[in-house]
């Protein structure tokens, strides 16, 4: 038999929808509402900041959502994304379970990121827009947004949380490359950057910060708009995508997911995989056990509350219902730079209140330790991010040896490592440690979310 | 149109030999000679380096040489890798010329390289052996072959090439991650080693004392073997898979190439593209004119003499004819660290002296403003070695433009830069230069190059 077992569809094979989950849930995820009235928003307020296709995305109920052609066209690059057996792990694991793994490091800037980089900046083109504005944590959203601009001829301005820019200068360097501006954030460059260095001038940053300062400069300027990475429920639609393929490639390899795994920080790469099995679900098919995996150091699907709250530090935004650790909560500097977001996408966050997706959380020793394996078995160096998945279904794997039963385990493999070799260095050099947040400060920000009611 | 054009094949297409360019030259290479009697070595002489599979390789003159199935079936991992036509730089470029690339940057390791550690792997793994030394230059090498190690359970240890090893930590924790050991050059670890230190304790190291390294501890241990990542003709036929399947891509974009383009150091990406071509036109098929693009800083095919060297800087190797700057020549730090070495491939440097290839220097900083024009516009941000290819891919399609003459050019894109950002960083912030090697010391070299006739 075969080590390498690598299920590929062919470029007629991708995906010509979008997923839109909205489609089939039980009841609606809650309106997202106005920061001053508390009302529901409509399309006319998101208007500074987004395409009117993007708006009529974030709201649509339609099942399927055409993918535009100059998209797929882009697609066509990298896409579809191979999906493999990890046999090598398995049978180092000794385990009976069938690993599978969805490889989204294949793509130009190595992670999932640019399967809606792309779509936002086409619309954002057709729309006339000249610029975009973003933030970026690990900076794997950050460059993706970097191509997708180059691409279509957007300039792109990147801010990145500081203690990431000061931690990933390569990675900084590939948006560089790609012809865009990046920004330390915290900076002076907002007023929203310099009401917080006014407080700290030394302030790690949080991407609820970035996303204040990109959201103040898209929203003063009229051919400038704003880009999110994730959370937003039409960048976890065109990540269906990922789903959308590995269904396909199950079908191909003869098997069904029992178990399916994502990492989550905003909760996009997560979505992406799971949104098309749980539709399915949904419709009447199969039942899947979809597994979150989050960082323990910040841990809002199973710690934080399920309550609306702004998306960013400065309360720029909407106020969207979501499991929050509260927007002012600061997560410690962990490697996991993606992860470190206080909110949950809305979507996933109402996935776990419908009891559709359960969470779980470690920190980030146990998540390399599975990364290592992983490479050394199967020869992909994951990013610390991806590496919480590859943990989760490690994890699983194990369950299966100790309880002797063969389950089928899917995990989104999101993205490659190579940006992120400094947590590999300090994690063979032991100075990678668990990082805990802290309890007081938690509570404090819980105890600041805003007081609204949902509207009837 | 399209922008995207991408050709790839099915999995079932990952060719089934390797092509070996010995069954079809006009006249064979020059003896490979003994370094001490100066007659042709024998397959014996070679034992105590390498599995006898690979020394029969070495010698072939059969065109076609089987690919073990379980080579082939890592090869699936990544291979068929794509290849794409570049629309959107020849519209920036505005140039009638059809350009393609093929892409190796798809690999684990991010280069062409595992291509030949993995069988190199194997043929080691059937051999018994136990563990593999070797050298890296930039470290595209070393780490394809710890990837390579850690798929056939082989021990790797790495001599990198100590301004490598200092510029680029992060591709020395990828080898890590693999869990291969990887040491700076020159070291304490070997005579070789300790000698160059006696002499100059800062030494930055150059290729050839690291084979030196290398050689001198594969010599000296019956359960370890040494293992080479260019030169060799062996290294240079596992490599004709890029050829191999750029020929069948061609044909299903119905064109044929009338140029082909590599960059070359030690020669074995250039050979992976260009010898499959070359072979079908000395067999009487078309003319390609094959471009090689080397360093103006290392320059062995437009500089270097055609005369019998050593491989090493120690003088541990047989003697192969071959384009050289003399073996105790050390180019300057630029930062296609893969580039520096002070030799060619003797397949190469033949066929230079058969007229069938020709050769081009570039400097560095032209080379990154054409690997960043290519970023720019394709998505993919280039290796400092693959941006001589670029650069000289590009300036065939200038000529194209300046003639009004549509010709079709191929280019091997042989890795991705994502380990090589601070290249990058320093081109932005202008501190990139173009480094000249030290005329004195290349007239020394030359001149202590050994006294020996090619055997009647």
């Amino acid at each position: 038999m075969n080590d390498t077992v690598k299920y590929l569809l062919d470029e007629s094979r991708i995906p010509k929808h979008w997923y839109n989950l909205q489609a089939d849930l039980p009841r609606p995820a809650p309106a997202v509402l106005h920061p001053g009235t508390h009302q529901p928003v409509g399309p006319g307020d998101l208007a500074p900041l987004f395409p009117m296709a993007l708006i009529l995305q974030e709201v649509s109920t339609e099942r399927e959502i055409e993918i535009p052609e100059p998209v797929r066209d882009v697609y066509r690059q990298w896409r579809t994304t191979p999906l493999y057996r990890a046999r090598r792990l398995e049978r180092e694991l000794q385990t009976p379970a069938r690993i599978y793994y969805k490889y989204e490091g294949v793509s130009p800037a190595g992670s999932h990121k640019p399967n809606t980089a792309v779509p936002q900046a086409f619309y954002n083109k057709e729309a006339g827009v000249a610029k975009l504005v973003t933030e970026t944590g690990a900076g794997q959203w950050g460059s993706s947004l970097a191509f997708a601009g180059s691409l279509f001829g957007i300039e792109v301005q990147v801010f990145m949380v500081r203690v990431s820019y000061d931690q990933k200068p390569y990675r900084r360097a590939l948006m560089e490359t790609y012809g865009a501006r990046c920004v330390a954030s915290p900076s002076n460059e907002t007023q929203s950057g310099r009401a917080i260095l006014a407080q700290r001038a030394d302030h790690p940053g949080s991407l609820g910060i970035a996303i204040s300062e990109a959201v103040e400069i898209a929203a003063q300027r009229d051919d400038t708009n704003y880009a999110l990475g994730s959370v937003l429920n039409h960048v976890l639609l065109h990540q269906t995508v990922i789903g959308i393929e590995a269904m396909a490639q199950m079908e191909m390899a003869d098997d069904y997911p029992d178990v399916i795994v994502g990492c989550t920080g905003g909760g996009s790469n997560f979505a992406g995989i799971a949104f098309p099995f749980i539709g399915a679900q949904l419709r009447g098919g199969r039942k899947v056990d979809v597994l979150a995996i989050e960082p323990a150091a910040c841990p809002s699907l199973t710690r934080g509350k399920y309550a609306y709250d702004f998306g960013d530090t400065a309360h720029l935004t909407p106020l969207t219902k979501m499991h929050t650790l509260g927007s002012t909560f600061t997560p410690p500097g962990f490697h996991a730079g993606g992860l470190r977001y206080h909110g949950m996408a809305p979507l996933v966050s109402h996935l776990q209140e419908l009891g559709l997706i359960r969470a779980r959380a470690y920190h980030q020793t146990k998540c390399f330790d599975a990364g290592v394996q992983f490479a050394r078995a199967e020869g992909i160096v994951p990013a610390p991010e991806a590496n919480h998945a590859v943990r989760g279904a490690i994890d699983e794997a194990i369950r299966c040896r100790e309880e002797g039963v063969s389950r089928s385990i899917l995990f989104n493999l999101c993205g490659h490592g190579h940006f992120d070799m400094q947590a590999y260095i300090d994690y063979f050099g032991g100075k990678l440690q668990d990082l805990e947040y802290d309890e007081s400060e938690l509570a404090m920000a819980l105890a600041g979310l805003p007081s609204v009611a949902e509207p009837a």
